[in-house]
């Protein structure tokens, strides 16, 4: 029996949350049925952030509304501190994908708060939810930071430590959230964290330095075994403009296949997913696979 | 003391071969001397090919003799045939670089012989080069085939064993052509050549897909530290139109920069020669790094 991997389509939300007009709620609704329909089965649909800091996901109850009907789909939706918990409780979302970052320049720009008080309130969360609530802490900046550079290792250990500690199943997400973690480092740290902590990381990639595919297939090796990705590649960083986004989910699948590892995505669906992404009004699509025409005939 | 990459530049021949209309001499000449410039000093100048086959070779010649020039540069033309040797020769080039495919209708359809026919003239001039000639023996989709698909791995070594039969020292690369190789293949075949036949493998790849630096990543780990790469990632393939071609020595570079191996490149003056590459009318230009406004900013 091959192997199978787990991907969260990230599109609906990291995909399109840095985009300046406003993205239709309809529009973001396509993009939910169209990933689902390439057999995606786990998403972030959006997030419980101030609509003032990111208008962009004002939409998200929504959003969630709808996605919540489609059969077998779970359902992520971010969550920086308690205001986000409740409204995201409140939705009936199915995981709640609570979220700092590793260093503390980030989490200040990013949060507007220090690390000790993102770490406090999100642990406050995970204490308080209801039993059987399902969580994921995503780590922002784990490997590299756009204000502190690279990050120590054992910086961004010492964080993944506290977090583990909170809960001990939780899913942990390691994020690479400039693009510029490098192969080795993700390789060194998911093999660190696997084995002091076992199996429960998630890799969260951006292809902006060209070195997305590297850093997945270096998580793989380490044996992680869930990853974020966005069809078409789309999500823009606010710190540099004009590069690409999330490591694009078609370009993800399509390595999975060539290493022969099942994902449960149907590649013609998924490429039509990518394609719709791409077309989103403002969107910074990247990626390799839409521009393959001997990929486009594979089935 | 750091670990070293050798790094061969191939966008003068690689990058430039596939382009409809001709380039002028003058503009190949500044390519070299950009890359150059750069700090590269391994490099593809041309290749002695039937300029009807492919005319844009068709000045590698005039391209050669200033190249030998630059001080400390070692220039590498490609050669299919025994013509193609005695014209390297009188040219008097650093290395040749021979070369067949390892799927027989890739050879076919590239060379216009079987596999056999071009095996039986590269082996008569491994044989009869003056003692001391460079030779560097390509195998073309070495990984996977435009006709064929996915090489077995298997077929790939057999090919190789023969190739190494003939010269117990000569530089070997193994191409991924199409650029649709993936990572544990790479990693895989690399260590099987080197435990049995010891470190003389380069990698030659190419980004279509987007695997290109997964793959130089796998190739690395499994001990090869030799690659060639295209300033700009020209090259487009002729079997995939729209394509990206080579991977890109800029995203090669930074790959390398960011795990701490030394390439002794100049990072501003490696993005002006891949932004010259790029800006070569009809090249299509790849890769990440020149579209990264933080990475500009680098030293």
């Amino acid at each position: 029996m091959s192997e199978r991997v787990e991907l969260s389509e990230v599109a609906p939300r990291d995909g399109l949350q840095s985009i300046g007009p406003f993205v239709p709620t309809e529009t973001k609704i396509a993009l939910v049925r169209a990933t689902y329909e390439a057999g995606l089965r786990r998403m972030e649909v959006g997030s419980f952030v101030s609509p003032r800091a990111v208008p962009q996901m004002a939409d998200t109850g929504e959003v969630l509304k709808v996605a919540k009907q489609l059969a077998g789909l779970e359902c992520t939706v971010l969550v920086p501190n308690r205001k986000g918990f409740e409204a995201a409780m409140n939705a009936g979302a199915d995981r709640l994908g609570l979220f700092m970052s590793v260093t503390e320049s980030h989490n200040k720009a990013n949060l507007n708060r220090t690390r000790e008080e993102s770490f406090a309130d999100l642990a406050a969360i995970v204490r308080e939810a209801p039993k059987g609530t399902k969580i994921r802490f995503n780590l922002s900046c784990t490997f590299h930071c756009p204000f502190e550079g690279v990050v120590p290792e054992q910086d961004a250990l010492d964080v993944i430590e506290r977090v583990v500690a909170l809960d001990p199943e939780m899913e942990i997400a390691l994020a690479d959230t400039t693009g510029n973690a490098s192969p080795d480092q993700v390789r060194r740290v998911f093999e660190h964290a696997h084995a002091a902590w076992g199996k429960r990381f998630a890799y969260h990639g951006h292809d902006t330095y060209g070195m997305g595919i590297a850093n997945v297939t270096a998580a793989w090796e380490a044996g992680c075994r869930i990853f974020d990705a966005a069809s078409g590649g789309i999500g823009g960083c606010p710190f540099a403009p004009g590069a690409t986004g999330n490591v694009a989910m078609e370009d993800v699948v399509w390595l999975f296949r060539r290493m022969g590892v099942e994902t449960g995505v149907d590649w013609a669906k998924l490429l039509a997913a990518a394609d719709l992404a791409a077309s989103v009004p403002g969107a910074t699509p990247g990626g390799a696979m839409r521009r393959v025409p001997a990929a486009r005939l594979a089935a």
